[in-house]
């Protein structure tokens, strides 16, 4: 037996809980020994990348072997010309989560409170829990954030607020009315995170223009990603829009290189891909139809969503039949982790994959 | 004047120098409206990436809409094959950069005091910094590391000591001998890493075998990385290889996504292509004899590389000679930013980038 020097570690690591990602599809077909799987389980968009994104990509592939642009030069400067905003108000990263750690580099000192509803986004804890903050957990009213509660809780030692709208894996959304009175309770030195990661494909007309408050110089920091409907997840590229004087912190701690270059040049091409997004929009919201009449056909409790997935509430163990539907093929995403083990997500996909699940869960429910 | 609310960063924030990249090629040709730059400021491989790299690339990129590998499954198995270790041996990572960032969110509690040299790659600091270490630097002795000075400086205090072997920017080595020392002087629960970005260039073979010191179950960190010889700087892949306890905990803090999708792709791809490692080999010992003997004729002090790029002591602003070579079209890399402001740091580029190089710096050297 080799006496081995364990090094301590610091003392909130080992609190940290691994990541449950979707899981991939090589990895379900070598396992089951079985093909043709499809996953509605990352709310990847299942349309795929704009085409001008692959275009830009396979044009510039040779270029791999040169740096990225540190600055993201030109997918910032188009940006900022997309939303009004000046390049001084966005952040890239390498996907939103990057910045969700960055907001954390930068802000969170140990003890600081930082408030995170439960039944969310798991990145919100766990760069929290690498800053050693003190964390308290809101419940979920309805299925959605309880931004009253949020505002009730919220006090001068709050240093951030995360919500996500529409939520993940509720596909809840907050009014622009509550998040008004959120933002009119909270202290005044309190950062409120909005992450808008499926706010692309909301329909309500109440959903919030967050950009407005940035614009207004709130505490604010908005972030949004391309690896939704934009259909990049497998590239990495979140941004962050606030003020100029928050940017440049999360700008100071990041990584100079991280954001990687075919990332950068696929994710400006799709800007301007308007056609795109429109044609992943209208799958979304015909896909969503079409499953909330079956589900209702079912008789299964789910929840009306903002976002490109549903919740289902299957009052039965989520991972029984998270490995029953993909043993019929289908992929979705078991709730446990997100601390509702009776629950399933399912991402919207195209009509034939939304079809195939429809079947597979029929089904695994009548069995 | 609106009363902006200005949000306190964490105290040690605002001390974090930005990173001063090599300059872009297209940022140049904009600057000085001139065309046909080259750049050898940030010792990118000059023939490119792998051209299985680039087929691989090609092939995948209409997957880039789904979420990478979490577990990075098939670029682990490949690099634990190649290397003789298993996959609980390898941490991949956004570049070798996230590595560091990683072990210092890992192992750096405010306070934990970490060795680093003066003169060398600048992020072991700016991730001892966001986790508010308490530096000691060394000063370099004749070029080089000095790791009898790091060895008699460390103390039981010391949790991470960070040696860059070959050094950039002096390209100086650390022979076997050196840090066999500085491993029997160094506190039990001291850390030592090793970063070997330009490792697989060095030709002396007194350089250490340090995968043999994890394989010896101490407390060491190797980081290697893709960026180098392997051509893939813009895809941002790194590994760091350690004993399976340390690359647990690596991973834990890392975020699930870090490592893009088609980067993973172009390394697994690059790994078993070794006619093109020897290319590049090749090339750079070619042109370091060029370079050398140019240097020599222009009567210019060096400094003798195992990496794949020149240390050239100018004793003269290196800001204005690199203003000067920039005009005549060749990007160099001034030393300011690493506290050297009379020195360049030049790539070794192809043969003709080479040419080009010394006929500029003849020109301005003569001015």
């Amino acid at each position: 037996m080799i006496n081995v020097p364990k090094e301590p570690i610091r003392p909130n690591i080992g609190n940290i809980k691994p990541y449950v990602s979707g899981k991939p599809i090589e990895e379900a077909e070598r396992e089951l020994r079985i093909s043709g799987v499809i996953k509605l389980a990352s709310n990847e968009n299942p349309l795929g990348p704009s085409p001008k994104a692959l275009e830009a990509v396979n044009k510039y592939s040779k270029d791999i072997c040169l740096y990225p642009d540190q600055n993201c030069y030109e997918l910032n400067r188009l940006l900022a010309e997309k939303l009004d905003m000046t390049p001084e108000n966005i952040a890239i990263g390498n996907g939103s989560d990057e910045l969700m750690l960055l907001i954390a580099l930068a802000y969170i000192s140990a003890g600081d409170e930082v408030l995170i509803s439960l039944n969310t986004f798991s990145t919100y804890e766990m760069v929290s829990r690498l800053m050693e903050a003190s964390i308290t957990r809101i419940n979920l009213k309805n299925y959605a954030y309880d931004l009253e509660q949020m505002a009730k809780v919220s006090s001068p030692k709050t240093k951030l607020i995360f919500v996500c709208n529409p939520n993940n894996p509720t596909g809840t959304m907050n009014t622009k009315k509550e998040m008004d009175y959120l933002l009119s309770k909270i202290p005044q030195n309190t950062i409120l995170v909005i992450d808008e990661a499926y706010g692309e494909y909301v329909e309500s007309p109440d959903y919030p223009d967050s950009i407005d408050y940035v614009k207004k110089n709130k505490n604010v920091i908005v972030l949004r990603t391309f690896s939704k409907i934009y259909g990049l997840a497998g590239l990495r590229i979140g941004y962050g829009i606030a003020r100029p004087d928050i940017i440049k912190y999360l700008n100071l701690v990041r990584l100079p290189f991280s954001v990687n270059r075919l990332g950068q040049i696929a994710a400006s091409a799709s800007l301007s891909d308007t056609n795109h997004i429109e044609k992943s929009k209208r799958n979304n919201s015909d896909g969503k139809a079409y499953l909330y009449n079956e589900l209702e056909k079912l008789g299964l409790s789910f929840v009306r969503t903002e976002a490109n997935f549903i919740f289902i509430n299957l009052n039965n163990d989520a991972d029984t039949a998270f490995m029953e539907l993909m043993r019929r093929g289908v992929i979705v995403r078991p709730l446990t982790s997100f601390g509702m083990p009776g629950s399933i997500r399912v991402t919207i996909g195209t009509p034939e994959q939304n079809k195939k699940f429809v079947s597979a869960l029929t089904e695994v429910i009548k069995k």
